[in-house]
């Protein structure tokens, strides 16, 4: 009875929430919206880790305990790469081996450097990429166009701006984030999207970083103003529980910009354009909160452990969407 | 008692001279400067076949067997690279997995890669390269600059243009070559090289394809005419023995390029800037032929079959040198 969803996804958290989804509904009418602001350029190669996350995750290919990658993965690139680190010259980052390039991997990045090279627009390459993993849901990048995330460091690091992978991988996200720009805002979405978008029956947003994750996709150009026009059909899921991400920097991130670091602040954020948040039971006393900044909330279990309540998760948002619609 | 020498190579034959010669003499006497007419871009990366043939051989971490790449290889990546080959369109080359990337070899060409993308001279990168493998012999590229060999082909191909490397490795060179192009007559060489002729007692051309390997290192601005110059200095190696090459398709493209496919046909084209061709004991009835071609014939063991044939060449190109110095 559920008609097509949109799922807007950053990494971890959409994947899995993909992953319930296409056990619960037909994979062909779901289209995910993936963030790449995180994509980067190293060695060469263009990565697009989000994109990656998710279409291993619903391959069931991914590796659960790193969280990233491809399970069963080996690493003999990266270790040869390692002889030529102390070669480079002061200044010089190439051959870096702090980004985790396993060699199966390394085979989607050759991959897609080459299309682009040709050519190929990323929504074609990805789309690509999907079937050769055998996904059924249709996965497509946020835009065509590079549009990088950065972040302005503070404490230490204060005033230093670098590209997000640099702080996310490199430094672990262990330093605060005085400002985070987003090179979305000066890029276009795709038609792909506005099509998946304005043909959803509901649109999810998944438990993703909203800051660095969902934010690159609404300052997308074409994104924000859709959802914006059909709030009543748009379900967020929070990504905080107990004022705390399940991984990753987010409450951090949303405490240095000045939000409330739990399901409050993301309904503040999220209420222009998602009518409902579902948010965690141990969260339950913060739904008046919720109420009071704009989202309706849902309650229930949202800690995707184990596909009974990923699945549950997945029910619940279409449920939610139903009534909504 | 041997001055500085400089080695003009190709591939696996070049890199086999030069193993033997740091057996000999200092490595940090020995110049070798390498074809880069193989030169070529896959997946995005860029890929040195003869620069990186040279520098694992003398690094003794080559695979002897398969004749390229390095020993204890393994396949992961381009084994992940199949997934994605049914996948691309018709027309596209993205994912193409006929040019071996081992595990290992790939970190050379991402360390390659991500350094020239930030501006570092193929020069400068090799030089790390080389030092990194602990390389004593300084390995120059020809040139700074892309110097793409290709080839239009005859027979059932005829008249199609490839690059080398689809040709040699692609098509295995089992098709014949009706011209060779060699994209380094529009290139200079670089001043790395040219001091390294200038400064060498005694240039060694290597026992590599004259039409493909040598042909791109003479054609390069800046190199020719510094050896004809002292022709008398230079000693070549023919890499034809008993009118065949014991690698490579070195007769059949001198034969359809209309030269003979023997140690004579390689004085022809050597005598311009070589004073001296050292041909095997199986040609020594040519070495009249060979005069007469305009190269004094030294006649010697030049298959390189064990370490000891192999050193006592390089003894041998080192005293006609001394000789003719």
């Amino acid at each position: 009875m559920t008609g097509r969803i949109c799922v807007l996804c950053g990494g971890v958290g959409a994947a899995r929430m993909l992953r319930a989804l296409v056990r619960v509904i037909d994979p062909a009418h779901i289209n995910a919206v993936v963030n790449t602001g995180d994509d980067t350029v190293m060695h060469g190669l263009h990565i697009s880790p989000d994109i990656d996350t998710v279409i291993y995750t619903v391959a069931d290919a991914n590796d659960p305990d790193r969280g990233w990658g491809l399970v069963d993965e080996t690493w003999r690139a990266a270790d040869a790469l390692g002889r030529y680190e102390p070669m480079r010259p002061a200044g010089s980052t190439a051959g870096a081996t702090w980004f985790g390039l396993g060699d199966a991997d390394l085979a989607t990045h050759l991959y897609r450097t080459g299309r682009l090279a040709e050519g190929a627009r990323l929504t074609t390459v990805t789309d690509e990429i999907r079937r050769a993993w055998g996904v059924g849901v249709t996965v497509l990048p946020m835009s065509d166009e590079p549009a990088p995330t950065e972040v302005t460091l503070g404490g230490n690091h204060a005033g230093e701006r670098i590209a997000f992978q640099d702080y996310f991988v490199r430094l672990r996200h262990a330093v605060p984030v005085a400002q985070v720009h987003l090179g979305a805002t000066a890029v276009a979405t795709t038609p792909e999207v506005c099509r998946a978008i304005d043909t959803a029956d509901l649109v999810i947003i998944a438990p993703s970083n909203p800051m660095v994750s969902i934010g690159p996709v609404m300052a997308t150009s074409g994104i924000r103003e859709r959802l914006e026009q059909r709030r009543d059909t748009v379900v967020a899921v929070s990504p905080l529980i107990g004022g705390a991400a399940l991984k990753g920097p987010a409450a951090d991130m949303m405490r240095d910009a000045g939000h409330r670091s739990d399901a409050v602040g993301v309904a503040t954020m999220y209420a222009p354009f998602a009518a409902t948040l579902v948010i965690d039971t141990v969260d339950a006393a913060l739904a008046d909160q919720v109420d009071d900044a704009g989202c309706r909330p849902v309650v229930t279990d949202t800690v995707m452990a184990n596909p009974e309540v990923a699945a549950s998760l997945a029910r619940t948002c279409l449920e939610v969407g139903r009534r909504s619609g």
